[in-house]
């Protein structure tokens, strides 16, 4: 109240959390109101959204849905680049799923727009190239995923003398489970999360730790911390997110109950903070107990993948990104087997030629290019 | 280093803050130096550090013990007053125990020196009269009580929007036990504390729960929180030390494995911090699981009948400091049994006519009369 109400953009508004985002704009009409929204091709759901929410612009990616929505609600249609630099618009929140979120939020940060950050493969195959761009244009990158944005509010007014981040992990939905007792895991399984609500590809990179590994990467990134000052640790409860370890050894943490609307309002309300009473608040004496265990990354070994692909950078982040999308898919599908997973990106990976120094159309033919080769293991090795 | 030297006096410097606090500076001698000590009549052990630290100045309450160190080593006998304004100093760490600590911490304060504040009774008798002065002198104070340090380093960068502060409480000694059975509870028991290494008299006020009042109102002074937004939780591993709320539902905690050196090492190295090797850091696999349960309040009335004087205000808490600190001191020397010290200190209060607005003159008369009252309840009562 008071504050003048900021116009957001939502990239990916039919997804789990741009649904999730137009919640807490419901719940804080003070606060905010939309600008405009991009979605796929749920056009159902944009359908509503739009009757809903009557935004000054859209975008969709099926051309017929554009024009046919554009004239039934009166709201002007426009490309995701126009979208995101909208005079009226002053954040954007990017929860767009995969690669295709890049050049979009590149074309946000251009325009000077913060960006609230849900989708982390565009910082997983060009963490440099974001952030690097929104140093020079000085615009503010809001992390949204619980685990970033703990380690962000766990920085707010202490940004040095730091030791170590350590982000935790629920394990997901197999956690204790061997690799050769998951071969015959099922989508419905794997997208069983035990503590969070998500979208589906993200809980089965959850299930995979293929998620944490993003997350590690995308924390080098946003908080320039150095790869072996990154630790993660399972945590099944999921109330804390992430803690931040200083030199002296003292340790600061970010707790709260599972549930994605906070760090979203987190990141829209920044600098500020707002009364949330629609969001469970933690109380420790109901949760009674925090645990904490070792990572088992023997038997998950998208987690080590990725890793190493994010620490050696250049095209290698890009080609596990691509390969896991495509892998994923293919699994919800039930086209593969959840522990062909790692086998397609690690062989997809070996007949890769690395490269380094890449532009952001360079790395996006080589997402291309991988994703072809995805879709040819497939063919060769299952079919 | 590359950092001016920091000199420090050390109030109460052979107690068990004082003895930590040279451990620290002994281990981080590129940072801080003593300038002086100030001890009470542990004249063997002051006669040893001054022995070893040969600090410009010394108090000690001794007159015979202070003009024969004096002699011996050449160093100049102040009063405390003397000690804690002296120019050198650009720290005063106040590590007495009890309301004897009130009248060198206004001295301090009165002379512009900043606090590292162990010694928190005198924030309980006088925490409007000591916050006010520090404010009014622009003077920092620091704590270094564990749980007061918590809840400052979670305030760092970000002290508005809280909607609570929660303390956490080991549950001391006596966890678990009714108050029927700790009837016979000996002074050994009581002192055999499960997580901290501390002082005596702190020790009983931990397995009473008084020590946790007593923070409650340290707290509230401390930062202004409101009595109703501050509660407590037994945390029995004593590795998170307070969290604070935000009101949007986000929660942080500051958390370190319970040694006390590295909130004396915080207070004295603000605003920054300091590599510690010597301390052990906090590894989450390690600990496995941190857990959480309410104080019984039932079965330790000191909490409750402190933290009603505390909110009351005036004499009230000035009166349950004195007969408490007399109260421990006959249970330590088994005069009274360890259930006797919650019913002298109500059969002191009940007895007492409440006062408001006293100068600190009027309030060390109160709690002298009030150890009187509480020496008569015991010749009366017990003996």
């Amino acid at each position: 109240m008071g504050d003048k109400l900021k116009g957001l953009v939502i990239l990916g508004s039919t997804g789990s959390i741009g649904v999730q985002t137009l919640d807490v704009i419901k719940s804080q009409g003070d606060h905010f109101y939309v600008v405009g929204l991009g979605a796929g091709f749920n056009v159902e759901l944009i359908e509503r959204q739009l009757a809903e929410w009557k935004p000054k612009l859209f975008s969709c990616q099926s051309p017929e849905a554009a024009m046919y929505l554009s004239a039934k609600y009166g709201i002007q249609h426009v490309t995701q680049e126009e979208l995101v630099s909208h005079p009226d618009a002053s954040l954007v929140m990017a929860a767009s799923v995969g690669a295709a979120g890049l050049k979009p939020i590149l074309a946000a940060i251009e325009n000077g727009k913060p960006i609230a950050l849900a989708n982390k493969e565009p910082l997983v195959i060009a963490g440099d190239i974001v952030t690097g761009l929104a140093k020079d244009r000085g615009v503010d990158i809001l992390p949204v995923d619980s685990e970033p944005s703990a380690i962000w509010q766990c920085l707010r007014g202490e940004d040095k003398e730091i030791s170590k981040v350590i982000i935790t992990a629920s394990g997901g939905a197999f956690r204790g489970r061997t690799f050769d007792e998951l071969t015959d895991a099922s989508p419905e399984e794997a997208l069983n999360h035990p503590t969070w609500g998500m979208g589906r590809k993200i809980t089965i990179d959850s299930a995979t730790l293929m998620n944490k590994a993003f997350e590690v990467i995308e924390a080098h990134w946003l908080f320039g911390v150095p790869w072996e000052n990154i630790e993660v640790v399972v945590h099944p409860q999921s109330i804390i997110h992430a803690m931040v370890e200083f030199v002296d050894g003292s340790v600061k943490a970010q707790l709260s109950t599972p549930d994605m609307r906070l760090p979203i309002q987190h990141a829209l309300s920044y600098p500020n903070r707002i009364p949330s009473d629609y969001i469970p608040t933690f109380n420790p004496v109901s949760v009674g107990s925090l645990t904490f265990e070792e990572l088992d990354s023997r038997n998950f070994p998208c987690f080590g993948l990725a890793l190493e692909a994010g620490k050696k950078g250049g095209s290698y982040p890009v080609v596990v990104n691509a390969a896991n999308e495509v892998a994923v898919q293919l699994f919800l599908d039930k086209r593969i087997k959840f522990t062909d997973i790692p086998l397609l990106i690690n062989d997809v990976l070996s007949s890769h030629h690395q490269s380094y120094d890449l532009s952001p159309e360079e790395i996006l033919e080589i997402d291309e290019y991988s994703r072809d080769s995805s879709f040819q293991w497939y063919r060769k090795t299952i079919r």
